[in-house]
């Protein structure tokens, strides 16, 4: 029921938070069991948005100082606060950074939601958005529907309309007509999980996207929180979603594909770093060779 | 009502036949002034698929060279019979020229729909699929949905799946990923309008599809009769059509999108010649340089 890989994250921080509060446990080993298979069960919710194996694994880790059952209960609880706090601040310093890439007029295309929905408030590749807006740069956004699942038109152009910011909505099928006629100079889209190589899984139709803005030469920037990072992975390691048919074949209850036709729906796919103008983070903007360049960053 | 170029080209025959039927005129001026303004009214129908006023035209040229009213609605009426018959032969001509082109086994994308329901029957890009399935050669068929009309869930793999030829649906956001799997060797679609220099316009969302092959080195072919071939036009003469915003915030009766959200749908985009590996028409491949090759190809 969760989406956006930030949201995801401290959705199952506070997972286990709920886990603990609910147990019945009567020692400190009875509930470690207890939050053990709350972590099993919502670790195995999602393969590919990295934030929710980070969350799980640092909610955890707190757990597991705990020195008695009561301080337990605590720490976790309130570590999924912290979580929750840290992620609108991250959201804000990610939008700090990203506002200087952006001038005032510029027409920004998303893909995906992004924003305050995919988050806990604020959003990152939105935020940017909000923040270069709250900075007094005009901006024009130009928001894909996003199918199958249409986090474009259900999510994105609701969370602009609503902060009043100029968005207008696209068939996915019209990115490279609107590059074309010039009517995008920047893309900036959110990251379920980047690799220390710059290598980024996102929404599927991101990777085209960065294709179609390399070909047109219009800069691509991602914006996601050091908690999207997966610092061990290679690309091969990364499984990518499989998700349900009836995304493609039905809107709502209604078919609108024949029956028995096979679909194939990848949720996500991967955006290789060569076609990534730079990586925008609660730490500063990185920009190629990121591999070397994070290390920096992380000082 | 009608889509697809080579039916809208027939169907805009049928209707300069239904009005020379129906006249009430009683001497050939009279007819041929009937004539005159069905003509404006068929071609004002729509901007983009050439065939319409290829179909006019032809029609309209046998009607002027009539001797008697008798006589004019005789050849009006025929000539549109005509072209039925033809196109249906001018199919088969492309899937003999095309089906040469791919290989058993191979797994071919195809963008919107090109196929019967596009024209009288068996189809531009589909007739090749068609023809190479009847030579015996075993295609695997993606079906991009196409949004915003989704011409490729509703119609292609319809008519795939009615036909019993293996056909897959995906969504237009995961053409990139697919190619990148390595699951897609070649790339066929149909055209609306194809100039002398090899610019193709047809379904928005073709373009993209077209830099796609080429980053992924998968060949992209167009399947047209020299009746989409507009002989006089550059790419800036030619308008493409922007339809209703409904097509893209409605499903049917039911909204998908906030209300009150700017939408841009173009419904057409042009592909220029760089990308296009052939062109399957009925006299034969035409290959790059398209210019000098389609003077060779017309003799």
């Amino acid at each position: 029921m969760v989406r956006g890989a930030p949201a995801i994250g401290v959705s199952a921080a506070f997972g286990l938070a709920l886990a603990a509060q609910q147990s019945k446990a009567k020692t400190l080993p009875e509930l470690m069991r207890d939050l053990d298979s709350a972590f099993k069960v919502l670790q195995a919710t999602r393969p590919t948005a990295v934030n929710l194996f980070w969350a799980l694994q640092r909610v955890m880790g707190k757990g597991k100082r705990a020195k008695t059952l009561e301080e337990a209960k605590r720490v976790v609880l309130n570590e999924a606060l912290k979580m929750a706090q840290e992620d609108i601040e991250t959201n804000r310093k990610i939008g700090a950074h990203g506002l200087k890439l952006f001038r005032d007029g510029d027409m920004v295309l998303t893909h995906c939601n992004a924003g305050s929905l995919a988050t806990v408030a604020y959003g990152t590749a939105l935020g940017v958005i909000r923040a270069a807006r709250d900075s007094g740069k005009r901006l024009g956004v130009i928001a894909t529907e996003t199918r199958p699942v249409m986090q474009g038109s259900r999510l994105t152009a609701f969370e602009l309309l609503h902060d009043g910011i100029d968005v207008s909505l696209i068939t996915d099928t019209a990115v490279g007509h609107m590059m074309a006629i010039g009517a995008v100079n920047h893309v900036i889209v959110g990251a379920d999980r980047v690799l220390r190589t710059g290598h980024v899984f996102n929404k599927i139709g991101t990777y085209q996207v960065a294709i179609l803005a390399s070909k047109h030469n219009v800069p691509f920037y991602v914006a996601a929180p050091l908690s999207t990072f997966d610092f061990e992975s290679t690309p091969e390691d990364v499984i990518i979603e499989d998700r349900s048919v009836d995304e493609v074949v039905k809107v709502g209850k209604r078919r609108i594909a024949p029956k028995g036709v096979r679909v194939f729906n990848p949720a996500f796919d991967m955006t290789p770093p060569e076609l990534i103008t730079g990586i925008i983070t609660e730490k500063g903007v990185l920009n190629p060779p990121f591999n070397k360049n994070l290390k920096s960053l992380l000082g």
